[in-house]
């Protein structure tokens, strides 16, 4: 078994873009900018926003946050998506999801310039990943795909099962990875609350993506010998062998299943520290104007 | 073993849409107007869009058929989609594909206006499919989702297994059959040429859809007892045997696998009479801006 060091690629992509950048800015060029904006207080989402803040910086971006107390209204939050939109200085932005309850999701996502949605979510950037057209790739499926090929992993012709169907992972990672594409190129079997033979499935797997937020839901007698595992859980499951309180649990049962495995992403330091290098990446694409003009 | 009969349900919707035409009409409402743009005299594309103009006509449509020879430009057929985004009495166009070689699809589809867009392939539409948000659904997924629902044929829980992902059948359909929905709820399974196990993979399937475009691939040792069986393909195969020198062939073979289903549909008069419907109802929702305001 061989772990996926997932930090370590983060770290080591994180270097290469802050070389770029600083190419870029030695040519006399713009420094890619982020902007997030934050509503309210939430521990996770001010913790998120804070890292992808801190890792603007490190690699040599400018970055804006905007914050709003949590009784903003739609009409405010739009005025500031178009402001954002206008605004050429900001190749790319996020606005940091849950939002409150008055707020819908989906219209602010849809309001969101699709040339400046590094985060992947708008409607044009799911259609082109779906079409296999250049885009802004969300974050978790980006990270999978690029931690199997930095990991040279074959895919070609192998059974991908995902195990989930949400927006932002397991529908976006089956469409890449179905793709006639590398890392791609597999027959893909997407998982979720209603499939009746899940142990018998995953069986079968070559490649096994977990993503359903349920810890430990996949177990060592659900795996095959030799299979990659590829773990997005991250729930916090209460502990008090740590300082915070909780564990950070991935959706795999870590010491049955990883003796079986050729490859394996612990939780933490597997997917985790890839989602905000691909903002990253995101966002330094957008400052070149690589994918839209 | 019971036909799925799509022709029979296509009349039926084709009634259902001409009545709700005739009310709309009656209400002094607008009449729904297709337009459709067809470049060079491909015989193929001939029949598609005479069919498509006689469709309209019949359900109380008003249609336009706009002619390009072979060698319109690029920046032409553009400026022609240009005036048809803003033609306020148009509700929905499509241009038939494939065009010529000089020619980009992707450019042409996405200069169309989503709103208008009732081929469903804009990436906004893509996208919108995928998230499982309102949208012109293409017409060939949308075709095999309303057979299923016309029939009541059980899916949730089911395992679905797509042969093919295309972007116009095998991958919105995989979208949709896992889609929290009904029809829909179903473990799906995405194979294609690169899937090495595909006999294996059938034999596990509730209900098979078959887009590959391989006459009569699908063979009786392929197929599980009671299994749904939906056949996408319609290839022309030479003939001697009819006066046209070909005959439909579609990817299942059909004499042997049809015994061992509880539900199948013939080619022809199976998938493909429900595409028509299928851009019909998207110009419908066009026409009463159903969808986009």
């Amino acid at each position: 078994m061989q772990l996926i060091d997932g930090k370590a690629v983060a770290a080591q992509i994180k270097l290469e873009i802050a070389e770029e950048v600083a190419q870029i800015k030695a040519a006399g060029g713009k420094t890619p900018h982020l902007a997030a904006v934050l509503v309210g207080h939430d521990g996770g989402s001010e913790t998120y926003v804070a890292n992808k803040v801190r890792a603007c910086e490190e690699v040599g971006f400018k970055s804006t946050l905007i914050r709003y107390e949590e009784d903003v209204t739609e009409k405010e939050l739009l005025a500031c998506v178009e402001l954002l939109n206008k605004d050429a200085d900001v190749d790319g932005f996020i606005v940091q999801l849950p939002l409150p309850g008055h707020i819908s999701e989906d219209k602010i996502t849809e309001a969101i310039d699709y040339r400046k949605d590094v985060d992947g979510f708008h409607p044009v950037n799911v259609g082109r990943l779906s079409l296999g057209m250049p885009c802004f790739l969300s974050a978790t499926p980006a990270g999978i795909i690029e931690l199997l090929r930095r990991y040279n992993i074959e895919t070609k012709g192998k059974h991908c099962v995902v195990l989930g169907r949400s927006n932002i992972v397991g529908k976006p990672v089956s469409m890449l990875m179905m793709q006639k594409a590398t890392p791609g190129d597999c027959t893909v079997t997407v998982c979720h609350s209603r499939t009746r033979n899940i142990k018998e499935i995953c069986l079968q797997a070559d490649i096994l993506i977990a993503a359903l937020g349920v810890p430990e839901f996949l177990r060592g007698d659900m795996v095959k010998e030799g299979s990659v595992v590829i773990d997005v859980g991250t729930t916090r499951v209460p502990s008090d062998k740590t300082k915070s309180g909780f564990k950070l649990t991935g959706d795999v049962a870590f010491n049955e299943v990883a003796p079986k495995c050729s490859w394996i992403t612990p939780v933490p330091g597997g997917v985790g520290p890839m989602t905000i290098v691909s903002l990253l990446r995101n966002t330094l694409l957008a400052g070149k104007k690589a994918i839209y003009v």
